[in-house]
């Protein structure tokens, strides 16, 4: 079991606070008697939701507001220890489709951040939010933090970006940055909205509405999926430490399973839902990444953590955190 | 000596068209009989000067306005084979001081004309000027194309996720993309009203006007120049490749000298100036890349172009340029 009292006092900035991986982070802090402000556009594009926060709602300072807004930021930057920069756009999907808002989120936001904190607070820790799409074609097994990025999408390549500014601003200004690069997040509090991420979420919420479930081609694919709270602890584990300068760690179950089987455990765990398979659209072969195999051995060796959640357990908790609350996140 | 007859008649659009490289590729075009246009905002920042192309301004057609701007480009897009994208912010010392200036010319612009492309004209054929700094520290030796990108300035990132637009677009979209990473490029119709990029037509400049040369440390670093009018050929040649698909192609002379070197033989053969040695300045160091030694096997083989131009030449014929239109320049 990780040791999460540092965070005690600790005041915390979580941008993109209440979209999922945010506010799961939110939610762990809470209880470590972190002082928590959260930053959030709720863009309805993104998976920003108050119903995230619900529960602390009385325990952390929400900004609603644009993070890239300096003077919105300048005065929270300040009094800040640590920030975990969770906004963003988050669909692959999208960015090709609004390449100028991608790259403005995606690498104005952060590169921002880091300009105001060298300005401002040169000392605050910043672990930022990656995604195994900075990759691209997987080339070698298993992935570790040095595999070559040659990214399909312009997500991959903004994000790419992003891990580039964080490095260069420990090497340069020497400020404490991190990078935590996740495979498949999935679980309590991601949006349901669409199918752009986040499968196992949206296939559960198909199976329980009584529609089918299709797969691309035969699924056998293989993605490592990570549990909400697992990537929580991650981020905390990664933000104890405080001599990272811009390293990279991945973050996943160290588990593959492929694709299909994922969708087969949700239609078993659930007792619902009906699988389909399709063809792969044209569009979708050429963006395909290939099998992902993730090493995690640097973040066990660096910080301890490891995933605890199985994907049945996963989805069973995912299940039952939306069940009572679906119609807020539809 | 290389062929670029097919050229002829061939309508090349140049950004940057007015600037050092772009001049020079333009230069080498009118010999060829192609139908050039040239894009150029004529930023005083930056080297954009109409006395670069003087000699050839009747033979081609320029439009001083911002590559960025659609509504300018997309008739231009529409009209062109093949495109040299030499706009930019082309220092990597400014980039720190005009973040997001820097962002803007470097992603938001190369991005914006794969866009143009692919919504006009698909078939056209796009070759992006990139640089060593994409690198940064140098880890092995030579350097190959497949070398580590761990850039240590905001235009390195940048120019970083130019190039992987670049091959995004030629892997996901099938266009016709190739990039061209430069080592450090010098010689006739380049700026020389500052030292911030670059440095042998600075150091032409302070020994013609009998001013001293400073280099920080000893000035053993290695370095690769290579003169403009080989740098114009190696485009030509790299634009004649109807197959790349985001391939990059180291482009230098293939031959490292020190620092010093450089320096010196600048006043062997103007037989003016001084060199002092003075220490690195703090915070030069941290950003310094360490000794290039630039692999040109890759484009030697594909193309069959090699520099031609030795460092003592270069710098004769550079002066011999500069001494009748100096203040044109200054």
């Amino acid at each position: 079991m990780l040791d999460f009292e540092a965070y005690r006092e600790r005041r915390v900035l979580i941008t993109g606070g209440l979209g999922f991986i945010g506010s799961n982070i939110a939610q762990k802090l809470v209880q470590y008697g972190a002082s928590i402000t959260i930053v959030d556009s709720l863009d309805p594009l993104y998976g920003g939701n108050p119903a995230n926060v619900a529960e602390i709602r009385d325990r952390i300072t929400v900004h609603v507001g644009d993070y890239r807004d300096p003077s919105l930021m300048k005065p929270i930057i300040r009094d800040t220890d640590i920030i975990f920069n969770l906004a963003a756009q988050v669909s692959y999907i999208d960015s090709s489709r609004i390449p100028f808002s991608d790259l403005d989120l995606n690498c104005k936001g952060p590169l921002q951040l880091l300009e105001l904190c060298r300005e401002q607070n040169p000392r605050a820790r910043i672990i930022f939010a990656s995604s195994r799409l900075v990759l691209g074609k997987v080339v070698s097994q298993p992935i570790r933090e040095d595999h070559p990025t040659e990214p399909l999408s312009l997500y991959g390549v903004h994000k790419l970006a992003g891990e580039k500014y964080h490095r260069l601003y420990a090497a340069v200004y020497g400020m404490n940055t991190a990078i935590v690069r996740l495979t498949n997040p999935y679980g309590e509090r991601q949006q349901l909205k669409h199918n752009k991420y986040s499968l196992p979420g949206w296939f559960m919420r198909l199976a329980q509405e009584g529609k089918p479930i299709q797969i691309f081609g035969n699924g056998q694919q293989l993605r490592d999926y990570i549990y909400a709270t697992d990537v929580a602890d991650a981020f905390l584990a990664v933000g104890q430490l405080t001599s990272t300068r811009g390293e990279v760690f991945n973050c996943g179950s160290g588990r593959s399973i492929p694709f299909a089987e994922m969708a087969e455990t949700i239609v078993r765990v659930l007792k619902k839902g009906k699988i389909e398979y399709v063809p792969w659209p044209a569009d979708y072969e050429r963006i395909e990444t290939g099998d992902v195999n993730f090493s995690v051995k640097k973040i066990l060796k660096s910080t301890g953590w490891r995933a605890s959640v199985s994907l049945e357990e996963g989805i069973e908790r995912m299940d039952n955190y939306f069940a009572p609350r679906l119609r807020l996140y539809i």
